[in-house]
């Protein structure tokens, strides 16, 4: 084979807004396959909000990426070569293999995925790091009981809109906060929100109070900011607040707003903590069962928002950061 | 008895700095007592940073004080006429009696305490309600274990300095961020702390990374603002934030500061948790057989900071938060 790779390597740390000029475009040859390793075509490559956070300096739960390195993405391909007993030519593989065409790595840095009764983009997705974020996010922080008001922001995205209908599978009365009546609609029609709130056309405070009279029990928040400041404004007693991410303040982090209303958490006896998901790795096979299961048999939506085009990528992160995706957004790289 | 009372009355609900332009002073005679009515001489009024809310309009834990109405305080003192079979002449009691001099109640709203074993002005102090606070909101909200690292705010305050002597107590190890060398000094060598640090003349950020190496465990906050930024900034791995109060921002809640430091709860998975000691009234007496047991042993130093003179209280309670009282700042009204 000789097959040429392209990649996009973090250039600068971004101070505002992420854009081209953070990444280096970089041709290169692929290296021969050593025993163990395995070549990795890459279909599918996620683009999640954390990347942010990944290109910041600083401690974080993992290690920033540094200039010069592949950009950190959760990946889904085709093994094209095999020097590996564990994996052969044809496997379907998901993985982090970072913002690439191929990968060389070793066998175990990637896992056989079953991409007949579930599409292979589907574990970057709902099966795959924002399908566990919200499965475990929910259940095990959130810690709904059947009856209770949920409330996710983002709801419309690769997590919120997961959230919201696992709330609904476990008998939970569900608001979703998101941007635009069109996935306002969609979060209510096809996927069986209780209610939308538009952020960008309502009063946020007012529409929580509106279908929330009794209170949130359970705040889901993706999205930090004044959306988190009016949810805390409208807890119930022993509501549990689910720091999931803060969207809002990725691309402002020198002036990173905090949540004014944080007080109401006295008042309301109520608790905001915060998860990293892959504290949840070991349990990974109990939520991929319920998830795979649940979209089998169409009891869960898990819709793609596909940018076409290896090099569309960093266009495909500004289209995330400026909340234009419905559902979860992939780089989709083509056929061969 | 022809005895005339003096009251502190809210007059007007404060935006800023209260002062005695809030309070109307105001005299009147005590009514007669009727059948299951008591009439007690108060000695102690305890001044705590909660009033500042009780003095603001709007939704929280109790209702706020009314205009017109005697300013809600806790009280401790003596019985001086008693139409109630429940209490006599000369018993000692406790209860929310007000700012002012006397009361005529019924015998259910105090309750009589033993103030030969522990002085009677401890009884709105260790073995009140911020002594409760302390005590449920370090075990049962921070939940302490045994050599993790306790870090408290407002520590040589009336709940601080009980908070950081009952971690002792439990094996912890404890920091008390306190305003000046005085009080520094103090919660050091008289109440054995591990170490202090000295808001107003250290770097917290920097004197934390110093004192607390493997990052904080239980932060217990009752000042809220910067500090409580750079508590959140040195968390460790799954730690307890007890968000008790926030006396920093009280003055100025209009413009209250969240706390912008807030990802840190999903960086480390940790948890800032709300309570109000008022849902801990039926575990009082748990907590009053430990807490009293302390202080008779000497394990326990619940200092008191008397203030001298009912007419006193308005400059008293801006000393409180003024920061100016070491220990339980509490007014004594003097002897008949």
């Amino acid at each position: 084979m000789d097959l040429v790779n392209h990649q996009f390597r973090l250039a600068a740390r971004p101070t505002g807004m992420v854009g081209r000029e953070h990444f280096d475009y970089v041709e290169e040859p692929l290296p021969e396959l050593e025993d163990g390793q395995v070549l990795v075509k890459i279909d599918y490559i996620s683009l999640d909000p954390a990347m942010r956070g990944w290109m910041a300096e600083g401690r974080s739960y993992v290690p920033p990426v540094q200039i010069g390195e592949v950009m950190r993405a959760a990946t889904a391909g085709e093994i094209l070569g095999s020097k590996s007993d564990k994996l052969v030519v044809g496997d379907k593989v998901s993985g982090w293999l970072g913002v690439q065409e191929y990968a060389v790595c070793d066998a175990g840095a990637v896992f056989k995925v079953d991409a007949d009764t579930v599409s292979l983009s589907k574990y970057v997705g709902a099966l795959g790091m924002p399908g566990m974020t919200a499965y475990f996010g929910l259940l095990e922080i959130g810690a709904p009981k059947e009856g209770e008001t949920v409330v996710v922001s983002g709801a419309a995205g690769a997590v919120g809109s997961l959230v919201g209908q696992i709330a609904k599978l476990k008998g939970c009365r569900v608001v979703g906060i998101a941007g635009g009546p069109e996935k306002c609609g969609w979060i209510v029609d096809e996927l069986g929100f209780d209610a939308a709130i538009d952020y960008k056309g309502e009063d946020v405070g007012q529409a929580l109070r509106k279908h929330c009279p009794e209170g949130i029990d359970v705040y889901f928040d993706n999205v930090g900011g004044e959306i988190l400041d009016a949810a805390l404004a409208r807890l119930a007693r022993g509501a549990r607040v689910v720091i999931c991410g803060a969207i809002s303040q990725y691309n402002n982090l020198e002036n990173m707003r905090g949540p004014s209303n944080y007080m109401s958490l006295l008042v309301n006896r109520a608790r905001m903590e915060g998860f990293v998901v892959i504290d949840y790795m070991g349990r990974m096979a109990e939520a991929m069962g319920d998830m795979g299961a649940w979209i089998a048999e169409g009891k869960l939506i898990a819709r793609e928002d596909f940018v076409e085009g290896f090099d569309s990528f960093p266009d495909a992160l500004a289209k995330l950061f400026a909340g234009e995706n419905v559902g979860k957004l992939v780089l989709a790289l083509g056929g061969d």
